[in-house]
């Protein structure tokens, strides 16, 4: 059985999707970093661009707006017709990434280039490490952006998520247009978990700017205006606990069960 | 706001809890790759510890077995005290891993030991990675162990997960003690999605003897035998689709509704 996504192909084209992590090179594979650097051309919107900006001297740099996803993965694959091509996207291209819109082009248009795509450190994931352990067990991943998802679908998809009392991360947690997205999801929570349920904000893992918040559910309201778009959200689970001494809330922890077999 | 789980400390001694990643070296971050360069000592599982191994060179290894966690735990804080310490621990140490329990550990000790978490490359990524782009928007991470999770918790967290109809990622799929927990997590599933669902099993994941089989909710039973340990499942939500052409299945997508906003 082959393990692939490539295609047979008799030319050098090929494309690469990358995760870039959460912006810090050292945060990115050995793998994202070889691919980028074999790359003649790299294609992405200007955020992420800029975050692997010592990777793209002399190659030909295509920047594309937000917004404009679908004309992106048109021009990658065009481009990657007779040349490497190197897409970025923030975290991991599969997660809220441009991943499955270059695959869904490529099935459409019939294209035969050759894909791979390379994994990268999700935003789940680095802002955990920031945090303690929030997400050791079951857990799950939520966006709030109701771009290209409908509010219903979301807000039916949240109730199940918290009634299922694990930690629920939430991506695009708050943007200027939807300030009230992050609210509402909060009430759904409320009607789920008790107050003192833990919550996590991390902003800007890795990056300039890093700040994060450990607050619980019934006093987050007050803390609204710390989350944006460039925020990750933990809502903890039934048995998520902050990890506090003398110094304050070191982190947050949800135990995987241990003390249910040992005494430790 | 300071954002680490370094804690002040006199001493040299720390403890970096690393995520290898799916297991070639190449899929781990630059910074993990340094943390483990920087270690006296690195301890883990000897499986995860094979697959690091071209980084061993010269260190004191410590191998630990299965089900020996919360040992593992404490002998890596005790030997952090004045060395530096690597714990490595497969895909991410933050999901199913080691550094919740030695967080635990270390806030049950009172341990002052500075450590830090490092982010790797979870299975449910590089796994998906592998089959197209399954998680492209919402979904659900489960674990079909019972060791340390209750079974009836299990099942009641499946039960919801799969009314989300959004695509639900098993780790620890089948073991051989307990073969059924798949075959049960999959009647749960068909009670709640179409029998043409998606379902993408992928064994060993960018480690040798990597193998992916596609198939449908329907059809899954009859490669049950084809799940191991080494493998991650996934089972598709509503929109996500199987992409074939001439040479048959190519991959899964899950989209992420730009066909609502956009003609492509």
């Amino acid at each position: 059985m082959v393990v692939s996504l490539l295609q047979s192909h008799d030319s050098k084209g090929r494309l690469y999707i990358i995760g870039t992590g959460p912006g810090d090179l050292l945060q990115m594979t050995s793998r994202s970093l070889k691919a980028l650097g074999e790359a003649d051309c790299v294609i992405g919107n200007g955020f992420y661009l800029d975050l692997v900006e010592p990777m793209l001297a002399g190659k030909e740099v295509v920047r594309s707006s937000m917004g404009k996803e679908v004309d992106r993965a048109k021009k990658a694959l065009a481009l990657a017709e007779d040349r490497v091509v190197a897409m970025v996207s923030g975290g991991d291209a599969g997660v809220y990434g441009m991943a499955s819109i270059v695959l869904e082009v490529a099935e459409r248009s019939g294209s035969m280039v050759a894909v791979e795509v390379i994994p990268g450190i999700t935003a789940a994931i680095s802002a955990a490490s920031r945090l303690g352990s929030p997400l050791s067990g079951d857990y799950v991943t939520m966006s709030l952006s109701d771009l290209l998802t409908p509010r219903e679908e979301i807000e039916r998809r949240l109730d199940l998520a918290f009634r299922m009392r694990v930690p629920v991360v939430l991506y695009n947690p708050r943007s200027r247009g939807r300030p009230h997205n992050l609210d509402e999801a909060i009430a759904i929570a409320r009607r789920h978990l008790p107050d003192t349920t833990p919550v996590g904000v991390m902003k800007n893992a890795y990056r300039k700017g890093e700040e994060r918040l450990i607050t619980t559910l019934g006093e987050f309201e007050g803390y609204f205006a710390f989350v944006d778009m460039h925020s990750i959200v933990f809502i903890g689970g039934e048995e998520t606990r902050i990890w506090r001494d003398e110094n304050g809330a070191q982190g947050i922890i949800t135990p995987r069960g241990y003390h249910r077999k040992y005494v430790y």
